[in-house]
């Protein structure tokens, strides 16, 4: 029985909300459940220098979460004078994560800046961001489409991702907090829309895991991202 | 005329929406217009070091903006490794201003940080930070009493903050961001409920300002402030 | 009673020592009693990158204190790694009221940085500073006049600075350290030759003041400028 | 074809030479190929802060590359004055798989530092790095155990690493240089010696993946591991 | 023939100033020339902590420049975030010198910090530290006698320092900047009252030299020193 | 009588083992008895930005140490997030031995920068660097001239470097680990082939010494380091 009282496959309440942060040209406020991720994307026609001059564009991410997102208070990074190792693993995970979806000649020498920030935190937080990131990219592609600022459509596909682990000896779907701080091993999965891996990073955090175990998750990410997708599909219409 | 039709001595439209923050002691999202921050305090049993074993509390604060909080995208102080000395100016600002009005030895050896974040800035935003970190202290204060881990009331007033400025000549209550980066003079001021200065910060963006300029100033201030804790008291009532 | 026995409106023995930094193109050793600042203005043909190639200069400062101008040792803040907040907000301060003073026009494409080096502390040394500065600065332009470097007369100006506060309840101009540390309420005033303010700034370290008490003190300040101001003219007559 | 004329499901040649570091308590300099790791195992009694008092040890690793390790010269990180966040993930992961083969209460209140530099780099080093820790590690062991300092075997299991990807479309065994700058997918596997995994993490550098390639992936992986881990058994019989 | 017209053998006028600084427990501003330097002794009671519980005391130095003591501005140390490889060398050798004429034990648990800061360079920035920190350290000695913290006599004899270098092919004493940057050797010497070497650091800017430079340069060193001690001695005699 | 059981004027074991890092245009490893150092030399058309378009090159060094090269861990310097003062000053010191043998002219508009890494710490380590660099460099050049790179010979001479030491009152030559930590006198020599002084730094630990004491260790390094010029001509030879 999960803490949440869900099924073994079932995924927390997701929503998307596009257009949260007036001011930038692409935004997607994400929710898993009580994880909350605003996501913003910028359009920039600075390219880092290793990039310039090619006519192609880049698209990077960067990741934050905001002191007080989780239980007890997290020490600024600001204040800190510098990202954690984790949070520079999850900014270029989802830096790589978008990518591998965005199709760089068409997108001309501009560069997609997401800034995702977690407002509040109960597991999942990469894998919100990633599924939200897509939805404030995909908002400043529209912005630049209405400029007439690109060569194509540069997105060739969605991207979304979800979390799964063995909990109590159960595989489940899209681990929260409780979950996750015990599970015996937790699994990231990035996959398109047409249902191919983009990433997938699984570790055992108690025992290690077998190749029938991870099979049963690989099963479970399928169908939440298949969900995931569909959301991001429905809230991107409008546009 | 003012860019936004506002009357010289017109505030924005000023909301408080406290509670914002689930996981924390005490929250508020504050908006003046179209700025918003995210005000959280975090009670702490752990005071810094210079500061122990004298029966007395602690209350500071840090402030952050989102990247893209701006117009155009503001470089992420995590990622600079360092917060800039306008971030650190800011918030040496706020907790001089919310340790104005506590009773320290009443709030017993414990530490209150309240964390200021713009999701949205537009102007005005460390002014709006110490209105809403006075409602987030507040809750958080009202949190501790219900389990009686205080001495007393450590609230002994009200707190709130507004900036003023001369903007094409006149004197003007809450300079947006349009006023804001034209004004000839840009003055921050905090008051206390009872109306009497905890700070007052004035500086001379173009022509130096004569001292009738400052009297008008002033009482903008003291109009504005007077506003801001009637809305404080009136959002505080519920707890 | 203060505890220098000096009138509620004496400022200390000021001494204003043009020249002392021989390789510099200005530089001026300012005494506020035992408070003593190196202050030096060096011409720099190189602006900072967001200021070039407008037809106009820029004035800016660093400040630091030798590790034993205090009563005891402070840390050096090269050693530390970093300035401090309260370093950052001075150098800034300082900054600001000399550019206020200057025709950035007049200036050309050059940049004056003054460096406001604290050989000892007592009290005051952001206030020095600016009024010394101001004598370096002076020098430096007599200097570039001299080298024909100057669209025309840069100085529109004299600017300076002092503290008052209220101690024990009366308010005092020119706050030393005996004073500073048990001030209720401390304010630096910086103001143009002519009398107009340029920057006020009041914090209440104790109790909050009220606005009679503001009035006082700018009233002091107002005597105090108008005393450096003078002794700036005599000593820049020479140039 | 591959570059190096292996077969799709061929090791490089693989040495594991232990005890390279004589004042280290274990070392091992592990070649997979023309990449060559030197992992040397520290025994200390200090742990981390967060882990003390527990009963239990600690297993970390921190991981570099010497500047001339590859073709053209890469800046030190010393230098830089940071890890780049490439370091940081590969210290973290294998902290981590070391971790999942140790019993942290057998090794008792004591701290194994594993410390990987690459002295040359031809793709593979964190693969490398993790296979050869491992040796170094158990040296290390093997060294507390003669000098009574454990609590019974801490070592529960092998532990060995290698990565697999689609080169040309083909799924091949442990990626060289050459065939990781062009592969469509990378993937790292962390397996035990009884063949249960402890990490997988794959990426789609080009194209995404599909389920059928990662199984190909998973068994390739499965097999070089097995390699990999006779290897460890042959050179630590000796101890 | 020497810029300065002084002989080969002739030293710069020297001054040493001992109590200028006096908040500090000894201070002494030395001029070799126009180099000046202000040098700090702070008594601290608090040692490093591999230093702690021994019954030995410890002696260091700090080293610093202010920006403008150059003919061209120098960047400040605590802005660019760390202190050079050459300032670190400079306190290192300055710390050595002095920590070489005190017995440990008789400072007892006590630490002497040595600031020497340059006002003015002009060449032998260092040696002049060294020989003006001996009369500071000296004084703070004296100020902890007539305390009666010390447990003995903790100097064991003088310490000072002179630079030497061959010019224009000719070995000559006390280099000025202009000398220095043009000589070809360049050699800092640390000798004892007792005439004993302390330190020896000889460098071949141009051309390697010969044993019998050398040996030139230490008879010039050895004559130099005995006139520094000279100076030492009688300003100290006032304690 | 020396640990190792050496002669006064005896040094250890050494061996110079050139093209070991076969990605560097030059390598070496040397070794002083159990002192192991990587040498690399890389060649890079870039030059600081000082140096730019003079006709002449530049030479500079950079020095580690690998964390288990000592006899308990040492912390690994790209954690710490810096160099430590001592590594600087041995860094500058490495390349400043090299520049003095290179004709920067005949080098060309080209940089070689000579990495040091201890692979394991017994004494010696920046006295091995040196006369491993050279034999690097030596190499590295050799590939320039094979690729007509160069406008001439750029190597002038040869350079080696040595320590003497007076340990238990007996000037001897090359120290090791355990001689260096109890001598009272601790020095380091920098010869050309023709032995001329590049570099002499003596170091009184414990006593002063006297002139007639740093003449013997002159005598000693004179001796030593004409056997390592020796060895540098052998393994040259083949180039």
């Amino acid at each position: 029985m999960r803490p949440s009282g869900r099924a073994f496959d079932q995924m927390r309440d997701v929503t998307l909300e596009m257009g949260v942060a007036p001011q930038a040209e692409g935004s997607c406020l994400v929710a898993f459940g009580r994880t909350r991720v605003l996501c913003t994307a910028s359009v920039e026609t600075t390219l880092p220098p290793w990039r310039r001059n090619q006519g192609m564009g880049w698209v990077t991410a960067e990741y934050g979460m905001l002191p007080r997102a989780t239980g007890s208070r997290t020490r600024r990074e600001a204040t800190a004078g510098k990202q954690s190792g984790r949070t520079q693993e999850i900014q270029r995970l989802i830096g790589r994560s978008l990518r591998a979806v965005v199709d760089m000649g068409a997108l001309g020498e501009n560069q997609i800046i997401l800034d995702c920030d977690v407002l509040e935190a109960d597991g999942g937080t990469r894998t919100a961001a990633i599924t939200g990131a897509f939805v404030a990219m995909s908002e400043a592609i529209g912005w630049m489409k209405a400029r007439s600022l690109l060569k194509g459509n540069p997105i060739r596909d969605h991207v979304a991702a979800v979390s799964c682990g063995i909990y109590r000896g159960t595989p489940v779907l899209d681990l929260d907090y409780l979950e996750d701080s015990e599970a015996e091993t937790d699994a990231n999965f990035v996959l398109t829309g047409a249902g191919k891996f983009v990433e997938i990073q699984g570790t055992a955090e108690g025992e290690a895991f077998s190749a029938e175990e991870l099979n049963d998750l690989i099963a479970l990410a399928q169908k939440g991202i298949g969900d995931l997708v569909a959301r991001q599909r429905s809230v991107l219409e409008a546009i």
